[in-house]
C-alpha cells in the first residue's frame, strides 16, 4: 500500500467532507502543516486577523457546508479560539479545531517552552477542548489514520466540533493511504426499532386532525432541509420554526406558521404549534432564548420528538432511531393517513403578524427606525442570500422578516457570543459563493471583530454589511442599564473601516440616516455585486425590535437582578 | 456587625489590594455586579471592545499594580478571555477573572438557557479555568466571604490568576463586613528552616570570589526590585537579567552585566553568569525563550536558587523558604562576607555588545532599519517610562536597549501570544499614570487587537504606539515560511486607524520611513505628552533584530519541521 504522510491524510479526508477552505492564524507549531495546506489541491487558506475570528468563521462555514476546520497553534491560538468552539458545541456546528503542538519529544518530555503553562504538563489546553468537543486526540506516526478517522466520524455523527493536537514532527510522519472513503456518518436504524416507532406514531397520528412540524436548528445541521419539504408536501401538515431553524422550510407555503417563541410569538405560529392534535418536534431542543424564556405550551401527551440519535413518542424514547430515518418514517405516515385539510388551514392570519413595513414604507421621510430598517432589509434580500444576524436588536429584527424561498439563516441564538457574525460572515461567504451574503449587525458588536472586514475584502469577497449605529449595547440597555456608563462604546468612524483595512476599491460604504437614503444605499448594493458593501445605518439609541424589548423583560427576570 | 452585599465585600477587597480599574464587556449576566462597580468610590470602569483585550490589559495592569480583576459574562465573555488569564498564568501576574454567572437556582437546576453548552451542565467553564489559574469558587451567599478571601490570598500568595463566579443572585446577598483586611501574603520562614538555607549559602559564597544574580520575572511578580537593589549595593556582586526580567535592575549600575540569553548572550551577560563562583538564581526559571532555547550554562554546583515559596543550594531544596527572606538572608552574607572586587569588574565589554546605533545615526538619511529604530526608541524612552514590547520583532529588538534606571519593561516571552501588547499597555498606562507608557508592535501583531486604540483614547490616555509596519508576520517568516502565503496580511493604513476608532483630537500620528523623520516623530511625541500618538515605522520586511534571526533556527530546529 502506498504512504502519504499524516498532514496529507488528514486534508484528504477534510476535501472527501466538501471542505475547500482552512481558516486560522499561522503560528510556529503549525507552520509545517500549513504549508501543506497551501500546497494543497482544491484547498485554500484563510488568514484571520485573530484565532477567535478564524473560529467563527469556520463554524459560519460548517453551517452551510456541513464541516468546517480551523488550524492555530499551541496554547495562545488554541485558546483564543476556543469561546468560537464552544458555541460550535451549544449550537451543534461541525467544526475541526487542529492544534498545532510542541513536537512529540518535547512534549513527552515536558520541556517548558513557549505558548505552555511553564510546568511540564501539555495536556491542560486539551482538557479544555475535551469540554466543548465530542472526540478528541494527539496524534502521533502510529495512531494518526485511526484516530483522524475515528474524530472525524463523531465529528460526522454528532454534528458537533472535535480536536485534533498535531505535532510538529507527526505533521510528515508517513502512514498508508486510506483504503476508502469515511463512512457514512450514519448508520440505518435497526428495522424492529424504527417498526416500533412508527407503530407508536401511527397510534398518535390516526386520531389527529390537525399535525404541526416544529423545527430547529439540529434538522438544519443534520440535513433534513429536503425531508422536512418533502413532508409538507405528502399532507396537509403545518410548520412553524424555532428562531434557531429560521430559513429552514420554505416560509412561502401554505402550511408555514411562523417563527414560534413561546407566548411572544405571532398568533398563527402560537396556534399551529399550542393547539396542534399532534406536534412534531424536529431537531428543536427547548432553550431559552428559542422558547421566549420557556413560555412555550406544547399539547401535552400529543408529540412525537426527533432529536439526534432518538425519538420519542409521547415521551416514550426510541432510542438509536435517526432523525433522518425517524422523518421518512413520518412522512410516508402522514401519506397513507390522508390528514384531512385542517378547518381555518389557508384562512390563518398571515403567518407574519408582527408590524413589518412594507416597501413603500421605507421610501417615507424622517428618521430611520428597525421597522423601516427590516422592511428594507426584507425588500433588498436577494432570492438565495444568506441572512446573518448578530445577536442583538439584529437578531430579533431578522425574526419577523420573511424569508425569501432559498433563503438561508444564520445566528446565535443560543451561545449569543457578540461579534460572531462578522467573521461568520466570512465563512458563510466563501462556503456558499453565489449566494450573497447579508450581514445586520450591532455597533457594539462590530467593535469586536471589525478587522475581519479587511480579511473579507483581501479574499475578494462581496457580502453586504449593514451596521446598525445606535450608540452603545442596546440589547444590554434593553435588559438592565439603559443609562449606565458601561453600555457606552466608543463612537467609531463606521464607513472609513473598510478603507482603513485595507479593502481599497473593493468596498463601498455609505451612512444613511433615512429611509429613503437606506432604499439608495440597498440599490447600489444591487447594482455593485462585486464589492464588499458596507452600509452604516443610524437608528434612535433604544429603539429596539418589539420582540427583544418583550423577550428583555423575561431575561432580567431570569437574571433576578434584586431590583 | 453590620452587614454588606458580596459585590460590595469582593469590590472593597479589590481596593485593598491597590485596585482602581476593573477591565471588561458588559453581559446580562454581570450587569447587576457592574452597577456596584461603577458606584464604588475609587473604582472605575474600563471597558474594553472585547474581552480577550480586557483579560489582556488586567494583566499588563497586573504587572505594575501587583493585582487586576476582569469582568465577564458566563460562557462566551469568560473563554473569550480565557487565553489572557492563561498567559497570566504562564508569566505569573496576578489577575482576578470574575465571571457574571446565570442565577442560583438556574444554574442548579441545570436549565438551559443562553451562554451555556444546553446540555444543564455549568461547571464545563470553570474547570476550564481550573487548568489555568491556582484557585477558583463559585460563590453563593453562604460562602461568600470566606471564598472570596480564600482565593485572593492564593493570588497573592503565588502571583497568579484565579476565578471567581459570581451569579446574578448572589451580587446582592448580604453578608458580614469583613472584620479585618486581608492578611500578609506570606508568612515569614520559620526561623530554623531560614538558619539552615543560610548555612548552606554561607559555605557556597565563603569560598567565591564572583557572585552573580541572575533575575527572572518572579522576581518581579514577587516585589523583588527594592531587596534586588538592595543586594546588589551591600557587595559587589554582578547582576544579569532574563529577558522576562528586563528593568528589574538598575542598567546603568556598574554592575550590571545584560541581558542572558544562554549562548546568544553578549560576552559579558555570558561572562557574568557563567563564570560566577556563585550564581544566585532569582525568580528566574529555567524555559525555552529566555535560555536561547536551552543553551544556558550555569556553573555546576555553584548555583543558589530562590523560587516562589522554596529555594535550594546545590540543588539541596529548603522548602518554604520565601524569596523575600532568602534574599535578605543572602544580601546580610554577602555584606558580611565582604566579597573581594572582582578581578575585571568594571572593566568589562559594556553590557550591551549588540551593535546598537546612536542617537547620530538615527539623524542618518537613508530607510528606516531595525537598528535606527532601536536607537531612535532608546533616544527617546522617558526615565521613567514603561516600554511595552511585543513578541516578535520588537520584543527581541528591545532585548538589546539598554533601559534608563527608572524605566518598566514589558513583555510576554513565554507565553507570547500576539496581539497582547496593545490591550496591555491600556492596562500599563492606568496602573501607572505617571509613566509614559511606550509600546513597540508589529503590524500582524496590532491587527489582532487594534480596536483597543479606541479605548486608549476614550479613557484619554496618552501612551506612544510605534507600529512596525514590514508587511506580514516578520518573526514567523524568521522561523519558517520566509515568503509563504499564509504569513502574509492585509495592507491597513495604520496612521487612519486611531481617527476611525473615534480618537479624534485626542490623537496624533505620523509615519516615517527614514531615520529622521522617526526622530522628528518622537518629537512631537514628546512635544504632546497628553495626547495618544501612534507612529507609523515602515521597515523591509525581513529585517529582524540579529537576535531574532539567531533564534528563530534553534526554534525552528526545536519545531522538528523535517525540511
Amino acid at each position: 500500500m502506498s504512504e502519504i504522510t499524516v498532514g496529507a491524510y488528514l486534508l484528504r479526508r477534510l476535501r472527501e467532507m466538501d471542505i475547500e477552505h482552512v481558516f486560522g492564524v499561522p503560528g510556529d507549531y503549525n507552520l509545517g502543516f500549513l504549508d501543506q495546506v497551501v500546497a494543497c489541491p482544491g484547498l485554500e487558506w484563510v488568514g484571520t486577523c485573530n484565532e477567535l475570528d478564524a473560529g467563527y468563521a469556520a463554524d459560519g462555514y460548517g453551517r452551510l457546508r456541513g464541516a468546517a476546520a480551523v488550524v492555530t497553534t499551541f496554547g495562545v491560538g488554541e485558546l483564543s479560539a476556543v469561546n468560537a468552539i464552544a458555541g460550535s458545541y451549544a449550537e451543534s456546528v461541525p467544526v475541526l479545531a487542529i492544534t498545532g503542538m510542541p513536537a512529540t519529544a518535547v512534549a513527552t518530555a515536558g520541556t517548558p517552552v513557549h505558548h505552555t503553562l511553564m510546568d511540564g504538563e501539555y495536556d491542560h489546553f486539551g482538557r479544555m477542548f475535551a469540554e466543548v468537543t465530542v472526540a478528541r486526540a494527539t496524534l502521533t506516526a502510529q495512531n494518526a489514520p485511526a484516530e483522524i478517522d475515528r474524530v472525524l466520524n463523531a465529528l460526522r455523527r454528532h454534528r458537533k466540533p472535535v480536536h485534533l493536537n498535531l505535532p510538529t514532527d507527526v505533521v510528515l510522519a508517513r502512514v498508508p493511504e486510506p483504503a476508502a472513503p469515511l463512512a457514512a456518518a450514519d448508520a440505518p436504524t435497526d428495522p424492529a426499532l424504527l417498526g416500533a416507532f412508527r407503530d407508536a406514531a401511527a397510534r398518535l397520528l390516526a386520531g389527529a386532525r390537525t399535525v404541526t412540524v416544529l423545527a430547529g436548528h439540529e434538522a438544519d445541521r443534520h440535513g433534513l432541509r429536503a425531508q422536512l419539504a418533502e413532508l409538507l408536501a405528502a399532507a396537509p401538515v403545518r410548520a412553524a420554526v424555532y428562531s434557531t431553524g429560521k430559513g429552514l422550510v420554505d416560509e412561502g407555503a401554505p402550511g408555514f406558521a411562523g417563527v414560534y417563541t413561546g407566548e411572544f410569538s405571532a398568533k398563527p405560529a402560537r396556534m399551529a404549534v399550542e393547539d396542534a392534535d399532534c406536534l412534531i418536534l424536529t431537531g428543536a431542543p427547548v432553550t431559552d432564548t428559542v422558547t421566549g424564556g420557556f413560555t412555550h405550551h406544547f399539547p401535552a401527551g400529543r408529540t412525537i420528538e426527533l432529536r439526534p440519535g432518538r425519538a420519542t413518542v409521547r415521551g416514550a424514547e426510541f432510542a438509536g432511531v435517526t432523525m433522518t430515518d425517524a422523518l421518512a418514517t413520518l412522512t410516508a405516515l402522514v401519506r397513507e393517513l390522508r390528514l384531512p385539510e385542517p378547518a381555518g388551514h389557508g384562512t390563518l392570519p398571515a403567518p407574519t403578524a408582527a408590524p413589518v413595513a412594507g416597501p413603500d414604507r421605507g421610501a417615507v421621510d424622517g428618521p430611520l427606525t428597525q421597522d423601516a430598517l427590516w422592511a428594507a432589509v426584507g425588500a433588498f434580500l436577494p432570492p438565495a442570500g444568506v441572512l446573518v444576524a448578530e445577536q442583538g436588536t439584529a437578531f430579533f429584527g431578522a425574526q419577523e422578516l420573511p424569508l425569501p424561498r432559498d433563503a438561508r439563516f444564520v445566528g446565535q441564538p443560543m451561545w449569543g457570543s457578540i461579534g460572531y457574525t462578522l467573521p461568520a460572515t466570512l465563512g458563510t461567504q466563501l462556503a456558499a459563493p453565489d449566494r450573497r451574503s447579508v450581514l445586520v449587525i450591532g455597533d457594539g458588536s462590530l467593535q469586536l471583530t471589525a478587522q475581519e472586514l479587511g480579511t473579507l475584502a483581501r479574499y475578494g469577497l462581496s457580502p453586504v454589511v449593514v451596521v446598525i449605529n445606535n450608540d452603545g449595547y442596546t440589547v444590554e440597555r434593553a435588559i438592565h442599564g439603559a443609562t449606565a456608563p458601561y453600555n457606552d462604546i466608543a463612537a467609531w468612524d463606521y464607513t472609513a473601516l473598510p478603507a482603513v483595512f485595507g479593502a481599497g476599491d473593493r468596498c463601498v460604504t455609505r451612512r444613511v440616516t433615512t429611509p429613503a437614503e437606506l432604499t439608495d444605499a440597498f440599490r447600489l448594493a444591487t447594482d455593485t455585486p462585486d464589492r464588499l458593501v458596507l452600509i452604516e445605518a443610524v437608528l434612535p439609541r433604544d429603539d429596539a425590535p418589539e420582540l427583544l424589548t418583550a423577550l428583555a423583560g423575561r431575561f432580567a427576570e431570569q437574571n433576578d437582578y434584586g431590583n
